[in-house]
């Protein structure tokens, strides 16, 4: 599924192409996250015009609302939610974990209740395949056991071989059953071992013995400074199978995506745009900026001239904040695209200066002049 | 301003155009409500692809926020919020008198507080048509004692005629200005008198002395029964002007509209296609729906196949219902969007049906099925 296209001369960094039944992704790339079957305040049409070739959906989310039964009767998400090209699926184990005193976890799998109505529930490692199958996404992510951090290696050794064992049942769940809807459905494992670099490589042999269509570096971005992330990415990418698709799950800032750009990683996703962008928080080819602060309040200037998007061009600093100060769900709208039209330049315009072998230059100069400019 | 370009000639339905510096207005016309500046979950874009031709601003909330100052430094409310059309602004009289214990009334107009910070303020007849005038807008509205419902024939008169001296004042006010950014700014007289014919008849004639652009029909749907509206409806377009627009204030339901259309009224605006669309009630040509209501989980129908509109044709109804239920921001937006291109649509449909002809015929045959398809 995944083919290499080019390697930066300087860097680890490198471009790809992720084929899917619904179409392609060029690496590196950016997924918007769709949690619920919907990228928070940003139409289906605007991904598509702002070059998103893949999002996001949560198996957690969407096995509560709006259920298997919805999704497998409107024949999966993509066709529920009018989205044509490929979906990932985060398997909800963060989520569950997240439950913290409404989990109990046992070597079968995690027992729930329901943050909607406290109904309970259960997912195992097969449940969770089963219920990805049931959404339709072209790649799958597995169940593992999310690391607290900071974690002893103790703790991390016996979390990571849970996880490991976990993989193989997820592999085997893949194995016999079949795909839905009449497309592929691939399956990426995880690689944990919180911040150890033994763990890690073990994670890793163990993920890459069992074979799975990609790879995931999962458990970082979790409290850990950007220093030792950056240290376990590198670590990771290095010991990864070159032929295949590495994922760094749940990451992160403008700096943090090309840091591990630089370090080999191809796939990202995060909140962070779409978060952000509904707190006014805004990040821009100059830097970030917040929409709430007063001199902003007759500021001409429109979003971003460095982008272009119907957001980013069309309307005044000044009238951003004023919705935002109005409370008006405009100002989600056109916040939320404009990041999401940001990150999407973010990873696009790495991938051409990893063609044009400009990657590393080019990385040091935008974020210098980013990092300026949110100085201000 | 206004040319009459069809009589029905089975009722007293007309078509017409209102040609301002921002463009035209073809009559009928529903005029999407923007109060703060924008059209509440939808982008400004969407509002000219579902063919917008006029929307309104409310002077009150302009004045509160951003304020004159910030929409005078960035150039009115068309700039600020980039909309080249035309806008009409509300005086903001209702939203003043709402505020009630915080307001004070008197012959010079009205002493009251902020909602937001319950900073003092004061709107006098020639101060709304100051603020219009830094606003920009194309048709600005008169400020008028808004009468209380149900008020007695005295109290009807008294309120009457304050307004219609307030609207001398105000039409002195408009004299002695010039208008804002280059572009004319009309301004329309509001006939008041409550339920009580003579006092109705009255307000017209004072109205029509002063001499306005257009006229309004205001202090209706405030309460009364719908047969004594279109009563007195049918009673003021009988006394208006034939060669200027009428205007029905906050009517209403598509019923109404159609009623209100049937009787010679021009131009139409009310909050209730964005209000309901945000509590998951949509209008459509076969009738009104409630996407929270079960029978929509699995309902695979699109929003409205009689609409050619994103919002309307690209989404199963089980899909709305699920992002309502999971108090996601798109649903806002999409069914936004397609209770707006309704309303556009059906004063649109009036408008070639006043053309050919067949406006009485339609407007039967259209609201027994859309009442049909409602009590279903």
């Amino acid at each position: 599924m995944f083919t290499l296209e080019a390697n930066d001369p300087h860097s680890n960094a490198r471009a790809g192409r992720i084929t899917t039944d619904h179409g392609e992704i060029c690496t590196p790339i950016f997924m918007p996250v769709g949690t619920q079957g919907t990228v928070k305040a940003i139409e289906q049409r605007e991904l598509l015009e702002m070059g998103a070739h893949i999002i996001l959906g949560n198996t957690y989310h969407l096995y509560l609302r709006p259920s298997e039964e919805v999704l497998s009767r409107m024949g999966g998400l993509h066709s529920f939610m009018n989205w044509t090209k490929p979906i990932l699926t985060d398997s909800g184990g963060f989520q569950v974990f997240s439950l913290k005193e409404l989990m109990k976890l046992s070597e079968d799998g995690a027992a729930f209740s329901s943050h909607i109505d406290g109904s309970k529930h259960f997912f195992s490692p097969e449940r969770v395949m089963e219920i990805q199958r049931c959404i339709g996404s072209d790649i799958m992510m597995l169940l593992d056991e999310c690391t607290s951090f900071p974690a002893t290696h103790d703790e991390a050794k016996r979390s990571m071989e849970r996880s490991m064992r976990w993989a193989k049942r997820c592999k085997t769940a893949v194995e016999n059953s079949d795909a839905r809807y009449g497309a592929r459905q691939f399956a990426f494992g995880i690689g944990q071992g919180s911040v150890f670099k033994d763990l890690r490589a073990d994670s890793i042999a163990a993920l890459t013995d069992i074979g799975f269509d990609g790879y995931a570096i999962g458990g970082l971005a979790v409290g850990e400074q950007a220093e030792i992330m950056y240290d376990i990415v590198e670590h990771s990418t290095g010991l990864l199978p070159k032929a295949q698709a590495r994922y760094l799950m749940g990451v992160g800032t403008p700096q943090n995506i090309l840091e591990c750009i630089e370090r080999g990683v191809d796939m990202f996703d995060c909140v962070m745009p779409t978060r952000n962008a509904r707190n006014a928080q805004l990040f821009t080819t100059k830097g970030r900026i917040n929409l709430r602060n007063a001199k902003h309040r007759f500021d001409e200037t429109p979003i971003d001239t460095g982008l272009e998007n119907y957001a980013s061009n069309n309307f005044s600093r000044a009238y951003l904040r004023h919705l935002f100060m109005a409370d008006e769900i405009l100002a989600l709208q056109l916040a939320s695209q404009h990041n999401i039209a940001f990150y999407l330049w973010l990873t696009r315009t790495a991938r051409e200066h990893i063609f044009a072998g400009t990657f590393t230059t080019w990385k040091r100069e935008f974020l210098a002049e980013f990092t300026a400019g949110t100085a201000q």
